[in-house]
């Protein structure tokens, strides 16, 4: 008999980050892959991963509106309420033997709950990195209501085991952004005209001199900050005579904070040679990077994707603290000096050498591999 | 400036497991106490604590119904949902400076979740335990959304440290619960007539010839089996020529089964010596308790209040396995003969010496003093 | 191309209000019927629906849980919003051409604003009746967002009509529940035994020597009163030597009152000749009414189904004030005196004759017809 | 005993329309005002109406978000079972004798049902109207769920009782927003820059030359039609030499479409005359409407509060199609041609005289009045 494995889609990034994982559990025979998009993945402001998945071939088993407006504290917690309701509901009629939760975003922790309390094997991808703002708790949590767990590093996978877990539960996979990398890595060059495809607001630039590329998120428990934080960010790679291209901000408490700061500094600073996109496909993103001259901010991406491509990365921040990282990344605080500083190292020493700390590329197909053949069970006890 | 400590109560046993930090928090000059009352807390079938609450005179902040009818596991998650909803809304009008999550019951994770993701400080009450079943996965997803931890014993506190958690973030306060007992305990007259009391249906009894108490829950992870394992334990206990008070279950998924095994086993067998109570007073069940000639079934409450009363505990099946015990529990399988040879044991025994694994009898005090001063923090990272 | 109808049932007695229409929709090659079951029809607790539903070989599309515990005017809303919430994402996912509200209880106007709202035709059944409570303003203000109007009598529809709907949309089809009571008047013999078949609590009885039926429901916007009202009514029927079967009530608020004064009743009078159900299969319950001496309460039956049989009703207090009636209906109030006047006038009477008011028995096939066929529109004005 | 007024205000036109009858409850000895603003009354994106209810000087009793992310049909449907769930808590505390349901946006009907159906009297301002789309669903399903009328006009209260409402229970008040009309008709200077008060995009203008003001909303049930529609409005005012303001469309499903449509018009043809405002005040609002050469699109307010201010008015399409209206209306197709030919009329004629037919500046204190003062039933039946 298949097994029905069921992965909950609720971002962009998130789709980002299992994509090879469903290329490869729909390429078997032993699986029935059921695909739920939700949250943020259903909002065309939030890049509409839903259209993505589709025009990847992927037919969703059910889609559901599930986020709150208001972009604060007290509407994440009722879009994961909300989102909790509805999963069960979805569950109670695709009746799947194991449920995907995938990394950290707020909402993710209603899949797990919702699976957990249905009596569906939980399998959580990405767990045990440590990193800061409310993700971490997030991560942690759904790792004690997880019966799989499907991490990146051998770091990761140390963590959970010393949280309590069977090590027989825990696989260290890789993570499947990498394997996007891998493939970009493979065949390098920028083929598209980014401001052509994407269009996005702002200057027109000549790409070939080299550019940086700014992507910062706020941090959710300092969310009232968020405007001051990327104003000091802005100000720094404004110093370079560069072309800056630049992302809007994710759906999280105080992405209006940080929007709003985009929005000041546009206009007082009239940039020019910034311009703004509001989300690009994973491969032109990637490949992006990868011709980049280096990335600026505190996506998780400069520390995980561009450890394997080599893509220098200024860190900004508490967000990322107390993960793993390569060679190629410097940390620094909020503050328009040091992160000038940084980029002036990097912009000296070019790329760095590839780093496979968070996977060789075939984390899809070895995430794909355990979901098929693992053992299923939904009750667990603390090791200790 | 005072501190809003707000405490979410969801059920009747969990008011018994708090109340004497309530009771404490209420007496401090430096704590503004904010009751909310929800889930079954709010329904006359399961008790109607919050009318208990009443007339031990708190007057509740706020009163929500949150519990979805169907007591499955669907339904679990969606009641979780639907709190995770209404709690966001109430503390986004009460303002609490810390929120506190009781135990482990499946709501009780949505107290946490509110609370984290407004970046209120969450203080979990009687983590680190270990158990069967969905409170296990609860229990410590809780924890790991938690930033004080007011735990009940050594060895739960030495779990939650285990789990990543600060070390001086984690305080062994003993359990509430143990109060009430100890109370009890300094004055164990049985001072009042249960069947007169509390109505119930069954036999009449002498209780002066002594009697064992039967209390059941259904193990949600295996709740199909509700109704069989119940109809072991009252074949057991009605072999015994002693009066038999059994009181019915909580509202988990199955607790159908179980009523529906009770009910059966009513009908079939017309047992001469049981009475069925739908619940009772903390203060007068523990005075039933300590009278007793032992507690059969699989409720916490043979571990943890009877091993301070010393009263001798036949504890059946899963659902305490790998909680910290003392020398009155005799674990069996469900299955008759055994639960039958166990009581035979105890009945020959008597009671035991008191002992404080779970508490002195000053939980409450110290529950109310870390609430009130220990520093209140909302962000944390793993400590490994 | 096959019309897309759903139909949502979310209780035991609307199904019976719909059922031989759903049998003539899934007779039809121009339909695909499409059943969702939601609220008290997939409650144990309320008769089980869904499993009658599945025992009649409907295979439901959707199944959900949007009862939200408590039994009180608060939960009532709560319980509509949910379902609300629900319905929505079930739409979107059926995405039905039209679908059919049934009737007044207070969860249906959910049905109708998540088609209203989003942009399906939405056909009402048994709207334009008038009686008391807060069924009153669920029906019309489902008339209001519906487009179509399946009414059961020449009154019902000219009070469509005069609230400004187009007569056009307006379609006399007559009550399927009449359908029901047609097949059994054609073949009335009572072909089981009620006690056996269905258990039960109270005494045994002997029902040859002819039995009154008793079902009454609280009066929502009394619901204080229940428990008082139901103790007229018992008190009442307890003065005739004949045997008594009672129904308990439906699931509104204050169904707890009538179930607590049923209780009391049956502790302290020890009634010899009463019997209780939960509830009965619709055919079977039509026989039993049509072999009795006569219905007591305030239940529709007495007045919809009953005229067609002849059965005699005493019919209590408001809760079917200004309802069309026939000859076989007794009114009083809440009243014990005059309650057991009325049953004696009817006893001496006997049957009376049949009155097509409500229909002619082929109700089902005519709504079918229209559902399949009537133009599908779903803006309109009023018409004044 | 003073009697507790409940107002729900879900958006900032809303607001609009009814505070000045919030300023007559509060000034009254004899009511308790209880203010609950959710919807996007709370949200950034469409204009805080909740932070000018406090600039006013209220005091809202609850806040609460209810909106959920997608602005289309689907999303609608739920943001109102949201709505619904959390106003039953909120009534529940406040325990309301009156709750007031404003006219007929898509959630208020939630405000309807949560208060009917907890047995609070519904008291409904702007019932009786009639327009196109959905609104004309939800304004009549109210009506049907409300115990007292406070419309604007007397054709308003006679389709309010032809419906079948008690006349008794029908007032004619007039509009709240034509007291604000009237305060404005009193001293009308434009006393405001409003590109500096009010920021927005577009082109610099010279108001001295007289401007025309646009404001189109989509029609929810043609919400794909949204982009076409707005289009032909802004290609027709081009063709003026006159300054044009244009307001953002309000947060109802379509408004993406409407949105686009205007984005697209400012890229592709760089209107020099046209600048685009997110909201504003609505006193400065009205000052605005009164100084100009009139007003093109769909909003009521070219119908009900211009009739009183005698500004001209292009009325587009079917969303305010049989509502009364005043000479100073013309009433076109979505056509450029046929839009340009109206405007051109009216720059020929100028300013209509005053027409009181939505009120005469007293509305507030009227409904203030009966709000106070009449007696509250929640019981009634069709009066046919």
């Amino acid at each position: 008999m298949t097994r029905k494995v069921c992965v909950v889609v609720t971002a962009r990034p998130s789709y980002s980050r299992i994509k090879t994982a469903l290329l490869a559990l729909r390429a078997r025979d032993d699986v029935e892959l059921q695909l739920v998009v939700a949250a943020s993945a259903m909002l065309d402001k939030y890049g509409l991963a839903v259209s993505q998945i589709q025009a990847d071939g992927f037919e969703p088993s059910a889609e559901v509106f599930t986020l709150i407006e208001g972009e604060n504290p007290t509407t994440m917690a009722k879009s994961t309420g909300l989102g909790l309701i509805e999963l069960a509901s979805v569950f109670d009629n695709l009746r799947p033997d194991v449920v995907v939760s995938i990394a950290d975003r707020f909402e993710t922790i209603a899949t797990a709950i919702a699976a957990a309390y249905m009596n569906i094997a939980v399998a959580h991808v990405q767990g045990g990195e440590i990193t800061g703002s409310i993700d971490e708790k997030v991560r942690h949590s759904v790792t004690k209501l997880s019966d799989l767990h499907l991490v990146s590093t051998r770091g990761a996978a140390d963590n959970v085991v010393r949280m309590g877990e069977e090590p027989n539960s825990v696989h260290v996979t890789g993570c499947p952004s990498i394997d996007l990398a891998a493939e970009v890595a493979a065949d390098p060059a920028l083929d598209f005209e980014p401001l052509e495809r994407y269009g996005g607001v702002g200057a027109s630039l000549d790409l070939d001199e080299g550019y940086l590329v700014v992507m910062q998120h706020p941090v959710t428990s300092e969310h009232e900050l968020a405007r001051t934080h990327v104003l000091e960010t802005l100000h720094a790679v404004n110093e370079f005579d560069l072309p800056v291209l630049l992302f809007w901000p994710n759906p999280d408490a105080g992405s209006d904070g940080t929007s709003n700061g985009i929005r000041t500094f546009r206009e007082l600073e009239q940039p020019k040679k910034m311009h703004f996109f509001k989300n690009m496909a994973p491969h032109d993103f990637l490949r992006l990077l990868v011709n980049s001259r280096g990335i600026v901010g505190n996506s998780s991406v400069g520390i995980r994707e561009c450890s394997y491509l080599g893509v220098p990365a200024v860190n900004i921040g508490s967000r990322q603290d107390k993960r793993e990282r390569g060679r190629n990344v410097v940390d620094v605080d909020y503050d328009r000096g040091q992160i000038a500083a940084a980029i002036g190292r990097h912009l000296e020493h070019g790329p760095y050498a590839s780093d496979p700390i968070y996977g060789d590329g075939r984390a899809g197909e070895r995430i794909a591999d355990v979901l098929a053949t693992a053992e299923l069970r939904t009750v667990k006890r603390l090791t200790y």
